[in-house]
């Protein structure tokens, strides 16, 4: 698709074309991103953030910035108009005059898209919810290829919270583009959502379900691990549970391949040793790093000065 | 008067002419904002916002950033050093010393006169609790100029509630300076405050008293809703007698002019249904994006940049 | 030291050169600020304030916005990540990679010194608790030598709260490169600690110290004055006991030379009479202006683009 005016709400609703152009783009600007100092000058971004997210934001925020665009929003909604009982549609009518592209969190799913029916300006889901955040697997995309060299045919394990974890539903569904060959890792109360196994099976996509990361480490050429994110979790008790299982340390560098690359979405809280790290397989800060010149190439592009 | 170095604190420091002066600047800005850019390159607005207000907040930044400035300040004033227990004056000599103009909203009355007497830069009115927004009133007159074509000689009603709705009462002191004829439709208990009136006949100014906004609705050149604002009440009980009463919906149509305007300031609660943003009469988002000019004119004059 | 990519954590890793350095160029900057308006487009810094600051925060920000640069941040920790549960390391490499160089302000003593570990960007401490707060010293050194025309062999008296003041701490070691003599001026419980007299004493600097202001203050070049921080005082009672002892009122002038200079960290309380503030030697909000040069000309000068 042309990329300029347009709202970028589901990673479903790119093509794999689209995908590919992005990563393209990204590409281009990370090798000399000093080029692209002025190309947004005058255009200003509202990061309206319903929920708090310093990364996310931030991130978004340098993006607009290294390319010399501006400014405005909220991080929190407590210093926000809704307080005085205006309504999201009016919010965002009124915005979107202000500005030339949103960038919306909010905890509710569906918000953003709803969001952007009234929105005369383009609108970038950084997050509803349980539901999207597709420039968050976008760079995890990018951040495979740059590793990797190819995003096709690629071995990727997934490990952790399967059932709750937004980022590893997003990204499962973009590779199925890729022709991979997934292996989900997880215990059976956070296992893939049932309906994220029957559309691979629909596409012919094969995978494993294990429940013991060894017996396949081996063979991955990527593994994605995940928070056990206790904001998702009904109680405490419920959290407990299950978020200890899957800590990472330093003895899995014998358990990998040496060309594998670990992934992570960040903010890990205890499923990583801080010592794995040091492996040379660790590329989760770059990762996080690769947000920038990905959000930078989705800014200019539904901005019409990328092409 | 020479805009460049001055405060704006009140509507009624400007003259008429000083009036049609803003307006004559943000219409030329209004044609081609991309041109003023890089006007103020280099220049800091500081935004003192002592109460949340996102919309008026995110306008005077926006209205800077179009024009190549920078921001410095704070939404909330839990977050500022007042709670250190500083004065404002040190507060204002201070930051006055960081940029080269302020913005500053505060929930007193009088305090943003108060704190532009210690500042070394031009202080911007952004509201000082129930007294004064001068620049909320200037795009109004912006609105009706661009819509109606002229301020002169128009007939405008104002609905809701007038007794405490400063923006009724800053632009129908405004307007008195074009020979304006007024309606004031509230309920009594909400009615225009004595001392507008009798600033009203002391001018000659002609002007009708109604509780029922359709026996007079026909007439009206512009008719300006307002928002009856629970900040402002002293119960929710007293609130929730007056809130529903002059509720709009679509069918207002059959008892306004086609070519009348209905403005609000915004945001809007339950004064109206959603439904009356169809009528080609309703131009208040439009008239909430006016501020964006309107705002750049102000500060390009302030600061010296535009004559 | 050559500035360029390095950390300024603490005011005791700069040389005399390196201040009389810093000092030179902000003094280069203060004479024409308008010429440096480009000088860091397509910078960015990270303002991380781990506690409210508005002051220093907003003297930063001016200060790279002065010079083109740009602003990510937060001021305000309970918008930030760390609330899921993030590492403070985990956040610096990923902070780091957004921008160009840290600002950091934490209520924690030694905090900032261990982010700079893990930043791949220079890291500014802009105050960890009781510990350093480097750039209000070089601020107070530029002001005395704008002030005076030297920092050599200068009578300087400290008054207050000179026990838990960490301005004075820094300020007095500082000194201690240009041969000064110190009155140190306090009830005996809040008196200079041993272990920065002993410092003196190793040194060869003469000081003195003083219940009674008024029997050194003709003496004095430089009278500093500190405020008695409620936040660092265990009980309300303990803080009652000392807060009103020093409050200076204009009876002073009478007690100080002509040309002696009254600086003040501030914010102030109710040490100081606003009355003071007519003195001609009263320099307290000029001081403070002076943080934008002093802030220009590190922020060039760790980014390589001011030498």
């Amino acid at each position: 698709m042309n990329f300029e005016g347009q709202h970028l709400l589901a990673i479903g609703d790119l093509t794999k074309e689209d995908l590919l152009k992005v990563i393209e783009v990204a590409g281009e600007i990370d090798k000399d991103m000093e080029k692209y100092k002025s190309l947004l000058n005058g255009k200003i971004v509202s990061t309206l953030f319903f929920e708090p997210s310093t990364r996310t934001r931030m991130s978004f925020q340098a993006s607009m910035e290294r390319m010399g665009g501006s400014i405005i929003g909220f991080s929190d909604v407590s210093t926000s108009s809704l307080q005085k009982g205006e309504s999201l549609p009016d919010t965002i009518k009124i915005i979107s005059g202000y500005c030339d592209v949103i960038v919306m969190r909010h905890p509710e799913a569906g918000s953003v898209a709803k969001a952007a029916e009234d929105s005369s300006v383009p609108v970038i889901n950084a997050g509803d919810g349980p539901n999207e955040h597709p420039t968050q697997t976008i760079l995890d995309l990018y951040t495979i290829m740059k590793e990797k060299g190819t995003l096709e045919g690629l071995k990727v394990g997934f490990v952790g919270d399967l059932r709750f974890g937004r980022t590893v539903h997003s990204l499962a569904m973009a590779l199925t583009h890729f022709n991979p060959e997934f292996y989900f890792i997880s215990p059976p109360s956070l296992a893939m959502p049932e309906k994220y196994l029957q559309e691979l099976i629909k596409k012919g996509i094969k995978y494993r379900q294990e429940e013991d990361l060894l017996k396949v480490s081996k063979e991955l050429d990527v593994l994605y691990v995940t928070r056990i994110q206790k904001e998702r979790f009904v109680s405490p008790e419920e959290y407990a549970k299950v978020k200890g299982i899957y800590k990472l340390d330093k003895s899995l560098a014998q358990h990998i391949k040496e060309d594998a690359k670990i992934l992570h979405p960040l903010p890990r809280v205890d499923e990583m040793n801080p010592e794995l790290d040091e492996l040379p397989q660790s590329i989760y800060f770059q990762q996080a790093h690769n947000g920038i010149p990905v959000r930078m190439a989705l800014l200019g592009l539904v901005l019409g000065k990328l092409k």
